[in-house]
Formats: C-alpha cells, structure tokens, sequence
C-alpha cells in the first residue's frame, strides 16, 4: 500500500500527485500543513528526518525526493501508463531537462513563492514563535530560505530568479517546435516537471512572460496538460478540512 | 562510437571515466583543459552550451551531467557489468545518495577544490585576461564562482562547506555498517559518486576528517575502491602531454 505525505497540488506536492494520478496508482493521502510547520513535528521527522514534503512509503519504505520518487513509480509500477520512454537516448533527455528543472527551474520560481507565501506565513508568526519554529528545521540551507522569507529577498535576487524563468520558458518554447510535449510525440516525467514547478503557475505568478505573445507555444501546453484528466484530478485536490 | 570530452580523472570527469571503465565500456578521451579554459572554446561550446565538462557523445549524440551520463551508459549498454540494482526500491536508494552527493556533497568539496585550484589557476591570468575569459562563461552561477574563486571563498563558507564534508563522512559511515558497498552488498553507480566527489580525495583534502579515527569503514571502503581495477585504470589517466 502506498501512503503519500503532502501538502497543496503544486510544486514538490504536485509533481508527485499528478504523475500517481497519470498513473492511476491508488495511494492513501496524508495532508502535512507547510503552514503549520506540520513537516518540521517529531512524528513526521520519524518518516523524512529532513522535514520536507513529500514522502511516498511504499510497503512500509519510505522514498523521498521527488525525481527519485516519480522515477520509483516507473520502475516499481512498469503495468501502469508509461511516463518515461524506453530508448536510452530519450530516457537521457528526459533526466537531462529533470535536472535542468529540479536544479535551476525550481529554484528560481521558489524564490518568488517563498517571498510571498513563506513570507507571509513567517511573519504570521512572533519573532519568539518563528525563532522556534526555525531551530527545529534539520536542513541548515531551509533554516536560511526561512529568515530570508521573513526579511524579505533582496531585490537582485529577484530579478535575477526572474530572468532564469525567463530563460527556462524560452528553452521550453524552443522544444515545443518539435511535437506537443518537452520530448517531442512522448508525454514524459519532464512535463509533469515542468508544469509542477513552472507552467502552471506561469501565468498567475509571472504575467509578463506567462502570455501568448511571449510564448505561445508554452501556452498551448499548458492548457494541454491542464486538459489532461490525470493533471485535472491532481490539481483539485485540497486539504481535508476544506474537501 | 563514444568519445568522452573530460578533464582530470577526479569530481565529474572522475565520475564517469570510472564507470566507464568498470563497466569494460570502449571510448576515444578528448582531453579539455580546464587551466587554458578550453571548456569555453567556441567549438566545445557547440558539443555543450553550458561549457562544462564531461560530455559523452554517443553515436553524434552528446549527453550532458555526470548522473544523467552514468545512468545512460547502465540504460544502453545492459551488457556490460551492472552498475545499478535491479530492485525498484534499491534504485531509489541509489538516486537518493546520488542526489545528495550531487547537490550537496560535490557543492561542499567544491569550494575547497574551488578556492584552491581554480583561484590559483584565476589569479594566473591578469585582471584583463581574467575579465575576457570569465564573460565568455556560459552560466551565470559559474562567472559568480571564477570571481569569488580569484578573490577566495569568506571563512565562514569554507567552514559551513567543511560541517557539510563531516555531515556526509558520517551518513557514509553509518551506511557501510551494513556491507561493504554504500547500498550493502551491490557495488553501484553511488559508491563511484561519493568517490569521485569526496572519497578519493578526502584524507588529502579534509585529513582532519579522512582518518581511521574519525570514520574506519570509510577508510577501508577508499582502499576497497582503489583496489578495483576499474576505478585504477581510470585514475590512472594523465593529461595527453604527460602520457
């Protein structure tokens, strides 16, 4: 039985719901409540001791990282609807634009989110509060993405996340000349990649790039994956109390 | 045919010279000379935009980052000697460690590597030169690191770096508890990622650390890797000029 720990359909979440449900793997969710530092308590520590969602356990196993764990559900599920090609070239490109994404993508969309909704949830907090809620994050480089969520990121860091958006939607609208997903004919873990921590996101967060002038081939994609029924029933989901 | 574009047989040239070679796998070395820069040539740049060695080129076809590479030699070439367990869950433990030796432990040691080697190799060259080879870099993160290279890394960065070398030593250590090999019996593309990155180099770079008081399996585990024929013949390798 699989049991996945997450928060909101978007980002780390997302990338994980939505390739379980392009998979149709039935799994048990577990809502774990960022704003409520709910990934930081000791009983959540016991399953990831480095505080961050999601977590799928599998049989009683727990796997972490979310690229790992999309992968695992290729190689351990190999019934279910394929999200990785079989040619060892194409499996390359996949991981090469995975590691583009996990690596540089994410980070500069997460920057701007962290300077507005970790912002946010960190000043809802009493510097006492934050403090210690803070201190029992395990991951040194989390315990600084916090403090600097509070303060603000400096401006240049910023823009500079920006232009890395930028950059990544332009790579993206390049592929996209030769076939309707990032690898050409074969919808792929890329796509779910991308679209998690990106696409779909690129209109609301980042306007002036997000547009059809811009990038409409992009565009097109993204309303593609959002017609998807497996992406559709991945992004409804929401937290049990409001379900 | 495979042709390998590579530097030194240590970090990421290291990394897939040994795989290469455990798994008996043929291929032409195009030496690239990172102290001439020669990774920002014109004509290297049109094998790899980025300007970072290695690059495989199998069959015209040139595939980019060290995991990605290794990973692709275990896809194509399934009749080599195996590299990668065959179990789902024991995969996802090998991407796991490499995922953690890739965005942490390489980022640790390379910065002593960085403040050592390539700020010797960046104060060589006269601030015009210097300036004039820096602007043709491709990624912005790595002219961010030939700079701070030339002027040296702040105390604390090298300190943090150095409680993030202990961090991994330990982790490894507490692994090899349970066999002879990172993931207990079977020999994987994880141990030549913690070898290439901070094993091989560690009682000479972080003596402190790499000692038989601090971390006695990791100890026997480096003499266990250099025994290998393999991981021999690959470090091995010297500069063309010097063979």
């Amino acid at each position: 039985m699989i049991i996945l720990y997450h928060y909101v359909p978007v980002a780390n979440g997302g990338k994980v719901l939505i390739a379980l449900h392009e998979k149709g793997i039935a799994f048990e969710s577990r809502w774990v409540d960022l704003h409520k530092f709910e990934q930081h308590e000791p009983d959540y520590l016991k399953i990831n001791p480095e505080g961050q969602v999601p977590t799928l356990v599998d049989d009683g196993q727990a796997i972490t990282q979310t690229s790992v764990i999309n992968e695992y559900l290729e190689d351990a599920y190999p019934d279910a609807p394929k999200l990785r090609p079989d040619q060892p070239l194409e499996i390359a490109r996949m991981r090469q634009w995975n590691k583009y994404i996990d690596d540089q993508v994410m980070q500069a969309v997460s920057i701007h989110g962290w300077q507005v909704n970790a912002g946010a949830i960190a000043r809802a907090h009493s510097d006492e509060d934050f403090g210690r809620l803070v201190a029992r994050i395990p991951l040194e480089q989390q315990r600084i993405k916090w403090r600097t969520a509070r303060e603000g990121f400096p401006q240049e860091k910023l823009d500079e996340a920006t232009r890395q958006v930028e950059e990544a939607v332009a790579r993206v609208e390049e592929a996209l000349a030769n076939g309707p997903w990032l690898l050409g004919e074969f919808y792929s873990l890329c796509d779910i990649n991308f679209f998690a921590y990106c696409g779909g996101a690129l209109e609301r967060m980042f306007p002036a790039i997000g547009n059809r002038e811009t990038c409409p081939r992009v565009m097109d994609w993204v309303e593609r994956m959002n017609a998807r029924p497996g992406v559709a029933r991945a992004m409804a989901i929401r937290a049990p109390e409001a379900a």
